[in-house]
């Protein structure tokens, strides 16, 4: 089959082994993917990974060792977990440490003709969501993740920092609780898009009051946008921290024991109402695609998706 | 009357003004008082505080705007809050911007003949508890907020980093939980205190099993304790930082990401909950003094508490 392997300058092999079912998975023939900035930064060396990229895909059970999935449209959980050990024991199995995760560690990727999960990952997707929107339920449920672990009340006031891809879907499902939501980014077209949901948004020069969010949601990835949300957050505020760091921050912990500073690190979120808000007409992602790309010109997208301005680049087999 | 003054070399002043209540004090003779680390912190420029030092204390009203107070046994909350702005009428009066704190900001403090403080900030202390107990009940406070910060359960694992005093009475309050508790330091005579109240305890060169701990308090203060805490705590677990620290830390924040850490700054706490574990008999501070010196030497008892192996040094007027 054909795949897009990670790789300095990332390549289309042509020839790539077809993916064969261990026991317990199903084999998915992908029909559309997405690159995300966690594919960026794979290629720049990010978790070791060389394998098959892409973890945001929308495709069709092939085979499954359940045949009433067979031919079905699916999404999937990218962590693909023991379910044995004490970590999954206690639910929390995104964290299994015997995990594998698609197209970022230990699994092949989206980015291909087919791809391989355990059948326990995949979801069906509902007829009302096209496969444009379906492809965004990865990152969706990443955003979804956050009211999982923090509750945000319809009377905080609640700031995202970072107009890109995770912010903007962040801002999408914040926005329906009822929250004083601001969007801060830099790109104007970028923050249309919230402007388009009727969130209100401003330009990261743009001054905003000190000490008054009830809640900060970090989606720059940058030094200097965890140091805004530091500074915006009022005593005994909530910082949710969606992204990476390239390297170590420096940051004044006294400052947040002395203002009683919750910090959260949030990854991996659940599906199940990613889909759910998207069946019930709740959110759109689908104004985040810039461009789509058959999966021969795969290097192609992702050349594209790496450049600065461009939001969501979907590469269909 | 006399005082001890926050500088380079604390010394006490003999004819230091006797203070005058504003509308709404209390005027408080003190009966004890203890030295926290923040106090040697203080010394050496932290807050840029110049007052008279300390904020731990037992006393008796000597005047108040309600005259049923005069003449009981008090302790009093640090935080002197405005009552009025934002941050207060949140609930969040410990936050008040405008607020003064007892010997730390703005307002003189303990370690002397006399103290001021709003009459709201008193509770009175039962009859039961000593006078060598309620000295302790700030710092028990402070203990006592993790639990208003964080939901332990009886069945988790929690590591508290340091046998110091602040990290002898989080022990002490962590204990009543059930939890499965671990005290760790560096000092034999200090952790057999918190073996006399039959808690685990390990000395810090010893090995503990990484990524196991659902809740680490962090009372070492140091880089390293915090670096500690981070490897000690399994995915999804809560990181309690109850120390300041000098400068700022360098913090792998992707991993907190990644393994979705919640990391909760706590400062001061409620006084009526730490003054009601003293009356249940449920702990008792009281094998944390090392020493009482009377307030003519408490430019003494400053320099013992300053000294290593050293708990709690009291000073009585």
């Amino acid at each position: 089959m054909r795949a897009l392997l990670c790789a300095d300058s990332p390549h289309i092999i042509a020839d790539y082994p077809d993916p064969v079912p261990p026991a317990g998975e199903a084999l998915v023939r992908v029909r559309l993917a997405g690159i995300c900035n966690t594919d960026l930064e794979l290629v720049r060396g990010y978790m070791a990974f060389r394998g098959v990229l892409g973890h945001e895909f929308v495709g069709e059970v092939v085979s499954s060792p359940d045949p009433a999935w067979i031919g079905r449209r699916v999404v999937g959980d990218i962590n693909a977990a023991c379910y044995r050990c004490p970590t999954c024991q206690a639910g929390r199995h995104t964290h299994c440490p015997n995990r594998t995760t698609l197209g970022i560690a230990g699994r092949d990727g989206a980015l291909a003709d087919a791809l391989l999960l355990p059948q326990a990952n995949l979801h069906a997707v509902p007829d009302v969501i096209s496969d444009e929107q379906a492809v965004f339920t990865e990152p969706l449920a990443a955003a979804c993740e956050i009211l999982e672990q923090v509750a945000i009340r319809p009377t905080d006031r609640v700031i995202i920092l970072g107009d890109g891809k995770l912010g903007l879907l962040v801002a999408a499902v914040l926005r329906l609780t009822g929250a004083d939501l601001t969007l801060v980014g830099r790109n104007r077209d970028k923050l249309a898009i919230a402007e388009g949901w009727r969130i209100p948004v401003r330009l990261a020069n743009e001054t905003l009051p000190d000490r008054q969010a009830d809640v900060v949601v970090e989606c720059t990835g940058s030094p200097a946008g965890f140091a805004q949300a530091c500074k915006l957050l009022r005593p005994r505020g909530t910082l949710v921290l969606k992204s990476t760091y390239h390297g170590a921050l420096s940051v004044d912990m006294s400052a947040l024991v002395v203002d009683e500073i919750t910090l959260v690190g949030s990854r991996c979120g659940p599906f199940a109402p990613a889909l759910r808000l998207m069946v019930l007409g709740l959110l759109d992602p689908q104004p985040l695609i810039t461009a789509c790309y058959p999966l021969d010109e795969a290097a192609a997208a992702f050349a594209r998706a790496s450049t600065p301005g461009v939001l969501k680049v979907l590469v269909r087999p």
